[in-house]
């Protein structure tokens, strides 16, 4: 199966050179600058999505608009989830605080693949890579953990299909795999692709995401995986592609599908807790929504009105409009016709921004009264999580 | 209580200077030459054990005879057995392959202390450390782990004070405690000690064994623990008891307890299954041990009988003399005695030889008589695992 032999491992580093304006850095623990997600492409020897790719995909608006706009080897997975045969996603999150808009998105396209070609998603949260890589406590971590399990059981996945883990909760199947996978992963290569580690946390972690990446072959047989991962994230999934293709694993290489990133309400870079702008957490109620938008979204308008009746705005820096673009607003049609509108003056940035305000509190109001429903989180999370039977697949077989 | 405020780490590599004649190398993963037992000590940074101390320890012919010769914060261990307190011993294995004569002995001294002062004895077997650093399958890891663990329930510990973890069998509540310490080991730190590891397992191990170093206190709350190792192995104990420093944990530095190596049959290195001599396998009969110390034993006699009865011969370089001095031959007096036999040349090598192998075939065989009265290994093990109780304060508390 694995006519591409080569190594996908890349620096991920991917600062622009120096007499280029428009500097960036994009690594999965740091991404600054304005990305070119063009020339981050070609670094990172990703493929654009084609056409026909875009078009056997399940319909979804951040398909169709090529927020997910990138991959690896998509057109395996694509074939398997055409025949019927068994194909899974891997997306996961680490808990480090509450979930913001930015989080959740690619849940919601894992949800709407697995309603169209009922794919095994796989969701893995790693409490662990949080505490080496931020000064967070257990205690904090735990608590983010609590709060992002609530909101990934409101997406409302499939239960049958679905299987959640965390790296500390589930440890007894997924230790035992990283091990197997930390034995072909050399030092040399976590430095060469994130940097040298502050801890051996930190040097492990690679071979635990890894693990989670191919979980769902290790659980299920060899099978085709998409991985829709925002771009800077792209690194993991490379290594767990070179570890894949060693001969101790029977296991498909995963593929990836990469996605710009949500950006934050001041734009331009990536939405973030640590922006200087605030984050819309997904508990945020309609209000407070309108007033972050209003205030803090940063306008492709004109300084005054007269202007921007005269000359119009430009939706392609407006983070109001980029909201509506990326999901918010489904119809493309209405879509068009708002940056039309906008382009010509019609529209102006604070109405653009009430309209942005009102799709994304509906969207939350959706989110949080699933949420809302939920009973005690153990009682919930049951059904997703792993299986005694698949438990038992996972396991060393120490007493044969 | 932590008034040894400085670091133990020191680099691990004791490879004496070029002017020295009797180079050697000390390592966690090599010993090389014949190693010179102070100069390490000064190297390690560890102290001679006093006479008291040995006095304070339950009497053993290993502790009598200083073989276990060195050791860091033993009195706080002391104090503690001495008073009735809770105190524990840890000393693990890893499983490559089948135990010899060198594996065992350490796990009978700490047999002796449990019975003696009702130390918890914790017994750590590393299946993932062996995985990364040697070529072997988990299969054959697993056959080894299995074969070790019914040497270990052979010993016959008590299960009520004794607790057998092997880390991917365990890793439920392994992981979770060992991605604590994780954060606190630096990657500059594991290199300097252990050198540079080949892969990101082995980066990660130094947590894995620090936290069987301080598994005990962890679930027993704090308290002296002694790990009785052998002097290679105290490159782990250093890195343990620095990590056991750090504020985020509510632990003693472990104490350690030094011994030398058995040596080799043909002398003068540590018994290992990869010396060119064979090891003396725990399931070797009365014979296969005969003829293997008859054949192999480095002899410290005279080349001719003519000569031996002349000069004598040198105990302190033979093979046969130094098992029964290390353990074999509990009475000392009879030990004293068979040494003048040999100086004064009374006594011929194949005598002592006899008599090494006399003694260590009976001791082989009460050995092998409790390992083939062990039944399922699952069922024979399983008193010796942690209980529900103490997994619950080892697991992370994601659900509160």
């Amino acid at each position: 199966m694995h006519d591409d032999t080569t190594s996908d491992a890349q620096p991920a580093n991917q600062t622009a050179d120096a007499d280029d304006s428009s500097d960036f850095t994009v690594t999965p623990y740091d991404v600054e600058g304005t990305v070119d997600y063009d020339r981050l492409l070609e670094q990172f020897g990703a493929d654009r999505l084609t056409d026909a790719q875009i078009r056997r995909f399940p319909d979804h608006p951040m398909l169709r608009r090529r927020v997910f706009y990138a991959g690896r080897d998509v057109d395996r997975y694509l074939a398997a989830a055409e025949a019927g045969e068994t194909h899974s996603i891997v997306t996961g999150i680490g808990p480090s605080g509450p979930m913001h808009l930015g989080h959740v998105l690619v849940f919601y396209l894992a949800k709407r693949l697995q309603e169209a070609t009922g794919a095994y998603v796989y969701i893995p949260l790693s409490d662990d890579e949080k505490f080496y890589a931020k000064d967070l406590s257990f205690d904090e971590i735990e608590a983010a953990t609590r709060s992002n399990l609530r909101d990934l059981l409101a997406v409302g996945f499939d239960p049958e299909r679905t299987r959640i883990v965390v790296d500390r909760l589930d440890a007894d199947v997924l230790y035992p795999q990283a091990a197997r996978v930390a034995a072909g992963i050399t030092q040399s290569t976590v430095d060469a692709t994130y940097g040298d580690p502050d801890n051996v946390g930190l040097s492990f972690y690679p071979a635990m995401q890894a693990t989670h990446l191919l979980l769902p072959q290790l659980v299920h047989g060899r099978h085709p995986t998409l991985v829709p991962i925002a771009v800077d994230q792209d690194p993991h999934v490379r290594v767990c592609r070179d570890v894949a293709a060693k001969e101790r694993f029977a296991a498909d290489k995963p593929a990836a599908l990469l996605g710009k990133f949500l950006p934050a309400l001041d734009g331009p870079g990536k939405m973030s807790s640590s922006s200087d702008a605030p984050a819309i957490e997904l508990t945020d109620d309609r209000k407070t929504v309108r007033e972050k938008v209003m205030d803090y979204a940063h306008s492709g308008g004109r300084v005054d009105i007269d202007e921007h009746r005269e000359h119009g705005g430009d939706p392609a820096v407006d983070v109001a409009y980029q909201y509506l673009h990326t999901f918010f607003e489904p119809d493309d049609e209405r879509v068009e016709e708002l940056a039309a509108q906008y382009r010509s003056g019609e529209l102006l940035t604070g109405e653009l921004k009430e309209i942005a305000a009102e799709r994304i509190g509906e969207f939350l109001a959706g989110h949080q009264e699933h949420r809302a429903a939920l009973g005690d989180l153990e009682t919930e999370l049951d059904p997703y999580r792993l299986t005694e039977d698949e438990r038992a697949r996972l396991r060393p077989s120490v007493f044969e």
